[in-house]
């Protein structure tokens, strides 16, 4: 029997599950390829826009479209197959009645609908089903931290995004911030707001720089949904934010209780929410503890006077300050992307 | 005949050089290997103290020592051996002495008594003199980037030193800053500090602070001279860093005037000058341009209200700061090390 090449189908299913950011909000991200019994790939396929098809239901319609007979084949699938009736029929039921013999899962499904059912739906079918190494189970996991957060915790995957100077400014004095960092880096964090199911900001930086807050810096096929923190209801007609494309949601007159807001965002399905705010908001998000990763955009220049990336409330001292860890330092054009997670 | 395995014999030789640290100043770090005609290591060697041997002088002792014959030898050695009678003879007489056949150097002296001159005089000598490939070079005048500033534009390599939050604060609003950075960061500044002839700080940091300054975090065979601007004249007779080890030069009463002290210092062989001092001699030194190199330790976390890197001159716009560009971000324990150098 020949070995098949597990590790470079779990590579493929998923890259294939990264082209499905974007896509296929608030439903996970997930890619499936089919080994041949000699270790061939029959097919592939990702997840499509809610309410189409899962990934893979995708690659079996392809093994069909190519001729290809997949009795006897193994699937490897970046995230649980579903077992129960959503808006499309079970991903197991498709594997089931395909005659698959075989099935390899980089990571269990979170939600509790399926987690742990799809397999063991799949085992009483007689397929064999095992779970990838530790290294594929993370990066399914990473790929869908937003959904993982949304069920595990009933709220969005906070990410925190800034552009600041080696010394900590996000603007002059004078509010004056474009441009900070450089086109790639801009460029960048649009392919971050492009994970989110929803962007969010305050009334202060409308006001300041009449931002559009959408996805236009890399190709999408959707939109976010871009939320606007106004307390005072101070929100102009005219503001750019409220033009197309995609939709906008206004929170006030009336201060957001944002653990609240988490969860009212969980509960429509919003998977990562993307918070570009200045300083007072980012800092309420800061000190609520809200923050799941910084996305920070250093660039190589030094302002002196400016405005701060989070106004915080006051430390007794330095150990009291909340401790990050870096995720990745990247060079992004001539700037540097960190991104940090809480200790 | 054997192909010699030139570039194996310089990465020892650079490796060698990097071991005279805090041993040459203001002599430049170098380091020579000796091979066989048959491309054998016969022997090698590094600079010693001013007035001791160089590095090509070592070698040549260390093959005596073990009884080889260097007669038809290649000695690969990382700066240009120097033609002239300083506190040693010159180490290109002691090369044709020897009846060396070949020499690889990975860059040419600065020095303006021997730039060049060394090469000539080997060549004269009819020994086959080349110049190595250029990331030997840039390798070995990296290394002595302090001593090709001194030879090249009369002052030192001024790098300047800082630890930071993630928002660019140096310490709480009243000043403590005990620790942002790590341990790790720590010592690696240490590392950072042996590297100078001089650490340079004002009187605010001593007031403040009452630092050593010295080289204590990581081993040294001595150290740096330690300077404290002090205009008014205010140095406490108990400050620590009066006391041992390493000299001590406080300059004031008086304000003094950063490019001409540069100047002053080159003149008494102060190769890299090490800045670690407070917002407000910081952001003179940087206002001056005077800075040619930033490093940054970078904590993962953040403060809010708090002190500057530097007290820096307004910004008309965005378009006037001056742009670094970053030689490397990495990781030392949970905090980043940033250098950057001007554009």
């Amino acid at each position: 029997m020949p070995v098949l090449d597990i590790p470079a189908a779990l590579r493929q299913a998923l890259a294939l599950a990264e082209q499905a950011i974007g896509l296929t909000d608030p439903n996970p991200r997930v890619g499936c390829v089919i080994l041949s019994a000699s270790g061939q790939v029959l097919s592939s396929g990702h997840t499509q826009p809610a309410g189409q098809a899962h990934a893979e239901v995708m690659a079996l319609h392809d093994a069909a479209a190519h001729g290809h007979d997949v009795h006897g084949a193994t699937a490897v699938v970046t995230l649980e197959p579903c077992s129960h009736h959503g808006r499309t029929p079970p991903c197991c039921d498709a594997l089931i009645a395909a005659g698959v013999a075989r099935v390899v899962v980089a990571v269990e499904d979170p939600n509790p609908l399926v987690s742990g059912q799809g397999i063991a739906r799949l085992r009483a079918a007689g397929i064999a089903v095992e779970l990838a190494d530790a290294a594929s189970a993370d990066a399914a996991r990473e790929l869908n931290t937003g959904f993982f957060s949304r069920m595990q915790r009933g709220r969005p995957f906070v990410r925190l995004k800034s552009a600041i100077s080696l010394d900590g400014r996000t603007a002059l004095p004078d509010g004056r911030s474009q441009w900070i960092t450089g086109e790639a880096a801009r460029a960048d964090g649009h392919a971050w707001r492009k994970r989110a199911g929803a962007v969010l900001t305050g009334i202060g930086t409308v006001l300041a720089d009449d931002p559009r807050m959408d996805v236009r810096l890399v190709p999408t096929a959707s939109q976010p949904l871009r939320i606007v923190l106004d307390p005072q209801g101070r929100m102009p007609a005219g503001a750019r934010i409220l033009q197309p494309p995609g939709a906008v949601r206004v929170i006030g007159p009336g201060r957001a209780d944002l653990p609240a807001l988490l969860a009212e965002l969980g509960a429509q399905g919003i998977n990562e929410l993307h918070v570009e705010a200045g300083p007072t908001l980012s800092g309420a998000f800061l000190d609520a503890g809200l923050v799941d990763e910084l996305l920070v955009y250093q660039a190589p220049l030094l302002i002196g006077a400016g405005r701060p990336l989070a106004t915080l409330g006051a430390l007794a001292g330095l150990d009291q300050a909340r401790r990050w860890h870096l995720v990745e330092a990247t060079p992004v054009g001539a700037d540097l992307r960190l991104r940090l997670r809480p200790t």
